[in-house]
């Protein structure tokens, strides 16, 4: 699960429902109002209503013009709420005014169509009618709410008014229908507040905190040492609206609008021009959402939840949002408006509860869910207000939750025959499936922890799932305390290939710099662990061995836990279990038999079972452990599309080795170096094929600077110059003159295969033994792919497979057997793919390494990318992050060429994808879209992989 | 001068002429070959000579079957030798066999055409005939050379064999003709040697450092305490080729062939073998040259200038190689062979005093030459041989000259109306012109210096031009050594933008990394100075203040010379002066008029003035200072393509402002930095404009990673935490957390402006206030062009144009005038090139910034390049170096792209290069065949890149 974005925390402090009702108002504002919109309409309507195209769509319980297929016209919310009426369930009756309004709106220079206001005027005499109150009269005064709503959801990003109709005259109206004074008067003094901010724009400047009025509203309670609005008197709130009527005359030259009518149409008007404010189109960029699509206004009666006991509000779901289990579910207040639920200040009671508090209301909640989620075909998330025991439907949606809820309400609405299986697949976002794989936290712990303020800060969900552990600043640190048995989390600025077997041991990875693709989190999520990254207000002190942050200072060996879904850094312990899923697969005895039977587990096998039957990509797994290599054939790998030999390297005594043969002087120093690694490899790769066979596996040769390899604190120099009768000087000196001003950029890939052809040769040779020995034992073997990183030009893969495919005979020659092998590249530099089609003469496959790719043709090192990468994304630079979402213009693009290009080369080219990337939804379809034969992802993006592949094989079937 | 290839230096160590004449031989052996051969000839001819097509062209003096025009299919030495024959010269008589039977000997599996040896026995018979001698004949052999002739020279890079028909029997009828048994037992065992090299491959194994024979000869000197193999005795002679023949036997398994046709065959073979050796295959790679041209074989009588003192052999030029001036030029050696001339055991005499030691020869050879060229119509490089009093050519060909005499040679030809003005502007060589700007060397001391050993080593001739000075390590040395009017030569391991002040006041910078487009040479070709880089054996020690080369330690201050030219590091002072040219056009007084009127310069001038007569690309200059501004104009520039405003911020007290400017830690602290260096800025600005104006300048917003600007130097950094009033320790924190893994992937370019606007808004004023200023002033302005850099988005463009556009119209408003500018943008990254389209809907020009872009695509850092670059090249993987000649399959496809698809988006987009390829010929015409409006280059490489745009105007214009 990501981290809210800003903007979806901000929402969440907005009201979500509520209106008032009013009883009394004077006569005279009545007929003032009403007699200005029924001349402006007579006027206007005689000539027009006939030619104009319909803007306005009424809805009231029975009714509506329009129904919920109408949502590009009418938006999510107005669309739903004509078809809840249509269904005739009780809503306050309303109007939507339709977004091609809003499109006409800015295509006509903010000037609205012809016959708009006829309409309008039409409409709202309709839900006079319906309430029978009229809008501005002083006695029984209509109020209305204005809400924005688009054909998909943007949360918060535009703009609200509620008890729209308020003025001197009809607040002692509602005063007296409510029979509440004080109700009245701070629903006065609050549309005041909201009316200044969203319609006249009057916002904090310079110093203050908050935007006048609400400075306001803080020195009246600091005056009288108040802590809630609530405690205000009746007197004190008309003196703050007094106030606020003069700032506003002073702010903006001209009184507040009392004339409920101007209210409306100033309301429309902010309305639509929030369309247009900075954040919404920042938001559109991101989610790639068209600009031209515009809103709707909905303008709705407002009902209120809060005028005693016999009135309340709630929120509920037709099945349980966290687990997907099929009972109704929700929460509810009496005497209460939608926002009190929100704000947390007093706590909702469980709906079952309303069956004695409200027993006909919660009757027929009961049938309008059933009825509603029948209808819909989906689990619905509907908001509810009773006002004076009468129910209203405020919304109904389909409800957000949880990726085990998501993939279980799918399957379980297949079985009950209300969907077909294509649809649940599509019901179902891949990236849920991550939730299911990873240990979660004990729900009750956390609530716990975060209620406790234990929350130390927040930084990048790079790898997802719960750990808990002690603190440690070094891999040393790390696997010392796992031999004891001790549970740890790995803090580092940041992690490096050196780092790779305390990270195998700890629990999780808590780093200071880097992005979701730097090198902590890519090990992450390859094997399983929790990341949190870049949490740029840590400050480490490996020397003193602590780390602080938000003013705490933490020590090793202290408790700390990582929530891996939302990026969360929690104080101290918070316990930990493995999921359903992960215990049916990898556990063992009772839980493994109980977590088999479990409705989770059953219904993500179902769902698997149906996308493998659906898919046309293949799908593999980036492994290089033969216990990786197990996990991820559980999770349905269908072979290896990368196996990184260096990871290999780091391993017990074969980094001696590696740093000999590094550092060797001359050639015969480095054939015996590696002559002493070989047989080492060659176990390796046994390991991996005889656990692989007989799929494919893709192999790739030494990629990464060979200063990697070397150890950079002094005192492992020391030692390593020990070991190798080297005075320590000298040593730091030859490691010192392989460092590069950019190693991305460097001496690496196969620039080290060419410069080193021994090096090349001792890896193919390791890999084609351990293939015939394998054979000869199994009597099966892998399907060899070996793949020659970083090339840029024909020649290159041309030198190395020479070094390849002569190691091949030579084996093969020694061993009297063979094993299939291809030899192909990894396309990565813009170069390669331009160059596809002559790399093609020499490549039997391509396996496009879209980590390396991006780097280059965005020219940003994801190492580096921190400084300005959030940046990036909040000014709309890039609609996704480039490094988890392939950048379809610019890298997709050379993808897109290299494809098409080696395809007409050679026609029966393999090509794969092994970047990050593999494991991303968003990318994945575009990998179907390209015809690639394979995509190869973590072991643990296996499930998500094949998900996001069956839906992209779906998509495309439906475009065609 | 670009350093001789290895190649090309090989090729000087091989025999350039020479050919020995016989006189008896033993009836048997010629009657025996002979007879094979027409025995051979008859059987085929009968059937075949009238259906196969002519393989072999006979030449002989008075007639020839080929001529000039036909060096496709006889290679340039076997088209010009049979032009000379049907000229009615002296030739030795012989035959060419065309390239077609060398692509048939290929295509064919290594067999020869039908017919072809019918063709050779006949073509033999002729030379016989032509000679008087036979092939074979104990008495009076005939003796061969066989030399390999391509269409384009291809210096060693194939095989020859000389002295071809010697055996047990012929060499004493060589004996007897030439009255000399040790010449013709020495010219045996020089054959055998060379045949066993050349046609049998025995070469040096293991431990040897010599081939077996070499070993033998090595020895037999080495047992008599000899020197020379011409002090060896008849007997020792004899000994030699006994003990050749057992190895040759031992080795093979076969005796050394005794039939001359045999031999002829063998060494036509290996000849046409040796154009698929592995060095000459990556010598037409580099060179661009097709695989299937094939070579041809020159089969031609020896004639020998070593038979006595009635014999010779020279070198001649129809015109000085060196000036270009209208004389007669060349050497002779008396009784020599072509070898002895090039050996340089004997010093030749100048030609002159041929007219006494042959005053007929002489005069002939006067006439054949002014004959020649005036047949040619270029200048002429002429080998002869004189073999008993009489004179024959053995090859003619277009000369190669200096840069100084191809200008000077090419227009004096245009004014002697043997070519048009066009032809002129072909036949210099761009590249050609930077010599002519650059200090030489003293030509005396230069030769001194290198006959007395001084070379110390040599590197990359990153910089060319000549220069001597006194070692120092640091800039600072330099600045305050040029302080005190010494001259210095800057060794640095490698250089940094720090460095720029020490290197401006050097004369010369000397690096250790780094490589054709290192900082050091950028900066060197920016500023005209000279270097050498990446001289990877130096040992340079900063704190003890010495470099070691070589096993020499020099110490600062030292006397140290950099020939820019050559890459040749020289010790000690060699004295230099400034070229005519130079002299000529910033030159002061009478050495100024002096110069004006050299021949050299009048005829630069004149070529500048017809290059700019013919080219359509604009020709624009990289500066960032008003006296780079001032050489710039002066060399032809028609505006500024890039400057980099970061230049300007290591000047002065500028440094501190930006220093305060990036440590800032509020944006107050920060503004108020920018604030101090707003008037400095535009101080700078001022300066250029007012040189410039009123041509178009684009300046670059600020583009390098901050790090760049920050001290490192523990002794700087104190010293700036003093001035700063921070702790050391916390300052070198500061810098430490800005350093990125790879910099030039980092935060940079526009990435900085776009998080720090300030900084951008700053330089825009700067800009727009100091054009308003000049335009104020002078009354006229500079067409501004505000370029954003390491642009990959569109948006990233659009938020900075957006803060440039604003600048503008406050600038504009508060100074009541205005100032015409656009806003465009570098394409520097692939991204930005595949989706120039949507970029270009902002930019209104782009500037191809083609030295990052080949970074990217490449995915290859310069700075770390060095590792593999030349082994790169050595490998064919790239054909030139792409960072010196734009990489077209791969860059060059994205700027074509990026050009099409901008210019499809808006027509009117301006279209230019900034990279370091604006200067270099090959990117110039790719330039130009991509239709971009203008390239831009240093000041220095003006003078090419306007003479390489008329070039590539004429080559398109010829190819339409």
């Amino acid at each position: 699960m990501p981290a809210p974005s800003r903007s979806s925390r901000r929402a969440a402090r907005k009201p979500r429902a509520a209106a008032p009702s009013t009883r009394k108002a004077s006569k005279k504002a009545s007929k003032k109002a009403s007699k200005k919109a029924s001349k402006k309409a007579a006027k206007k309507s005689s000539r027009k209503a006939a030619r104009t195209p319909r803007y306005v769509f009424s809805f009231e319980m029975g009714r509506a013009d329009g129904d919920r297929t109408r949502t590009e016209l009418l938006g999510g919310k107005g669309a739903n709420l004509a078809e809840m009426c249509a269904l005739g369930l009780p809503v306050p009756a309303g109007f939507t005014i339709s977004t091609e309004v809003c499109t006409a709106f800015y295509e006509g220079g903010r000037r609205y169509p012809d016959g708009l206001r006829d309409q309008v005027a039409r409409a709202l005499r309709r839900v006079e009618r319906s309430l029978g109150r009229r809008f501005g009269d002083p006695q029984n005064p209509l109020l209305l709410s204005v809400r924005s709503g688009a054909r998909v959801s943007m949360p918060g990003m535009m703009d609200t008014v509620l008890n729209l109709g308020l003025n001197r005259e009809t607040v002692e109206g509602l005063a007296a229908q409510a029979g509440n004074e004080r109700f009245a008067w701070d629903s006065y003094r609050r549309f005041i507040q909201m009316y200044a901010d969203v319609v006249l724009g009057l916002k904090a400047d310079g110093d203050h905190e908050f935007d006048p009025l609400t400075e306001e509203v803080e020195e009246a309670l600091r005056k009288r040492g108040l802590k809630l609005e609530s405690e205000l008197s009746v007197d004190e709130l008309r003196g703050l609206v007094d106030r606020f009527e003069r700032i506003v005359r002073e702010r903006t030259g001209k009184a507040f609008p009392q004339d409920p009518l101007d209210q409306l149409w100033g309301s429309i008007g902010a309305v639509f021009g929030s369309w247009n404010n900075p954040r919404a189109i920042a938001y559109r960029d991101i989610h790639g959402f068209d600009h031209d699509w515009g809103t709707a206004v909905n303008v709705m009666a407002m009902v209120f939840g809060n005028l005693g006991d016999d009135s309340g509000t709630g929120v509920a779901f037709t099945r349980d949002p966290a687990t997907g289990e099929r009972r109704f579910y929700g929460e509810f207040l009496r005497n209460a408006q939608g926002e009190d639920v929100v704000a947390g200040t007093r706590t909702p009671q469980p709906i079952e509860e309303m069956k004695e508090a409200f027993p006909r209301c919660y009757r027929e909640l009961v049938r309008i869910q059933k009825l509603l989620e029948e209808h819909y075909r989906d689990m619905q998330d509907l908001e509810f207000t009773i006002e004076r025991g009468r129910l209203y439907m405020l919304q109904t949606r389909n409800g957000k939750r949880t990726g085990f809820a998501a993939v279980r309400i799918a399957t379980d609405m297949v079985r009950e025959r209300r969907i077909d299986r294509e649809e649940a697949l599509a019901r179902v976002e891949p990236s849920a499936l991550d939730q299911l794989l990873k240990p979660v936290f004990d729900p009750a712990q956390l609530a716990a922890a975060r209620r406790d303020g234990r929350v130390l800060t927040r930084a990048l969900n790079a790898g997802p799932g719960a750990a808990t552990g002690q603190l440690v600043f070094s891999p040393e640190a790390a696997v010392e305390a796992a031999r004891e048995g001790r549970d740890t989390i790995l803090v580092r600025v940041e992690t490096s290939p050196e780092d790779i077997r305390g990270m195998q041991a700890s629990q999780g990875f808590l780093t200071q710099r880097g992005g979701m693709t730097s090198h902590a989190a890519l090990v992450a999520r390859q094997m399983g662990k929790v990341c949190i990254a870049g949490a740029g207000d840590l400050h480490i002190s490996y020397s003193r061995g602590t780390v602080t942050v938000g003013g705490r200072t933490l020590r090793a060996g202290d408790w700390i836990s990582l929530d891996g879904f939302t990026g969360e850094v929690l104080e101290g312990q918070v316990a930990t279990r493995d999921s359903d899923v992960m215990t049916a697969l990898f556990g063992r005895g009772r839980a493994r038999e109980k977590a088999r039977k479990a409705p989770g587990f059953r219904a993500f096998q179902q769902l698997m079972k149906w996308s493998d039957a659906v898919r046309t990509l293949g799908v593999r797994t980036n492994a290089d452990q033969p216990d990786q290599c197990e996990v991820a054939r559980a999770f349905g790998a269908e072979g290896i599309g990368l196996c990184r030999t260096e990871h290999m390297f780091f391993e017990g005594a074969k980094i001696d080795h590696v740093r000999r043969m590094i550092l060797a002087e001359t050639l015969e120093e480095r054939e015996r170096a590696l002559a002493d690694l070989l047989p080492l490899q060659r176990r390796d790769f046994e390991g991996i094929f005889r656990v692989m066979a007989p799929l494919p596996v893709t192999i790739r040769t030494l990629d990464p600077p060979l200063h990697e390899f070397l150890p950079h604190e002094p005192e492992q120099v020391r030692e390593l110059a020990r070991t190798m009768g080297l005075s320590p000087d000298v040593l730091a000196e030859k490691i010192e003159a392989l460092r590069e001003a950019n190693p991305m950029l460097g001496h690496r890939g196969c620039r080290l295969g060419i410069s080193h052809p021994e090096i090349t040769r001792m890896q193919a040779r390791a890999i084609f033994e351990a293939a015939c020995n394998v054979k000869k034992r199994l009597r099966r073997t892998v399907k060899l792919e070996i793949m020659i990183p970083l090339v840029g030009t024909r020649r290159e893969l041309e030198l190395q497979a020479g070094v390849v495919r002569e190691a091949a005979a030579e084996v093969f020659a020694r061993k009297k057997t063979k094993v299939p092998f291809l030899v192909g590249t990894m396309i990565e530099l813009p170069r390669a793919a331009l160059t596809a089609g002559e790399i093609a003469q020499e490549a039997e496959f391509f396996s496009f390494g879209t980590n390396d790719l991006t780097q280059t043709t965005l020219g940003t090192s994801r190492d580096d990318a921190g400084s300005f990468g959030a940046l990036y994304l909040d000014l709309g630079v890039y609609p996704h992050d480039p490094f988890q979402s392939i950048d379809r213009d610019g890298v997709g693009r050379l993808v897109r060429i290299a494809a098409e290009e080696g395809r007409a080369a050679r026609p029966d080219l393999k090509l794969g994808i092994c970047g990050e990337h593999g494991g991303d939804p968003r990318s994945i379809a575009l990998c179907d879209e390209l015809g690639l034969d394979y995509v190869s992802a973590s072991p643990h993006r296996l499930p998500v992989a094949r998900l996001a592949a069956a839906r992209a094989a779906l998509a495309s079937r439906s475009k065609r």
